[in-house]
């Protein structure tokens, strides 16, 4: 059975109502739980997922390596999961997170680095955080 | 050609920075801009992601309905965009929005209402927001 398979689930088992894709992924946005800053997306399948409830700690899906992604494995800059929260339609997994240094693996806090303006041209943000409050 | 290929562009021409998939979308993370709650997850095209930088209200794409969907023209719960960002890999969008009324079709303020224990039980999110701060 394919690891990617969301029937080959590990502990704990995972209730209907979340839905993976055809390729057996859901999107998993990560946000630091007290500050609020979204600090990246990334996709989990039903091992991951289960994983990431059983551990505490957030485990992705790779889909360039095919293979977990157990975040800060390698960099040591983990995510503690404080709650997993997941939407209406089911499709999509919010979690709670303490990060640990930076969550992006281009050594800033978050991934959300980049701004696109009206006309679409590309620039940094110019706060990561806190959100700017006037335009 | 069709409406979800991505070189079907309107105003503003987009970089090719951002990444669409295979079928021409890219996830667009909605956060309400002053208070950082993630209200939703929606899918973009193209068009619509044109159409949301050039007109600062989130447009996306209907996966269901294979159409555009301007947030808020059926329900009035529009989202104007304060501020568009996306990640290092240029595969997911983070608008910054100011959300009239509840983002969610069942009424709630944000999409992730449900909450995910560490036993896979399904439970209600104590607080939509603020974050929990000690589990």
């Amino acid at each position: 059975m394919s690891q990617t398979d969301p029937k080959n689930k590990t502990f704990p088992a995972l209730p209907d109502t979340i839905k993976f894709n055809q390729d057996g992924l859901i999107p998993a946005i990560a946000q630091q739980f007290d500050t609020g800053e979204v600090l990246m997306m990334a996709w989990m399948n039903a091992n991951s997922l289960s994983e990431t409830l059983a551990t505490g700690r957030a485990c992705y899906w790779s889909r360039s390596r095919q293979a977990f992604w157990r975040k800060g494995d390698t960099s040591g800059h983990i995510q503690l999961v404080r709650e997993c929260r997941f939407d209406c339609d089911g499709d999509t997994i919010l979690l709670l997170v303490d990060q640990t240094g930076p969550a992006c693996h281009e050594g800033t806090r978050t991934c959300f680095t980049r701004h696109l303006d009206q006309r679409g041209t590309v620039g940094s943000a110019q706060t990561a955080f806190p959100l700017g409050r006037e335009k």
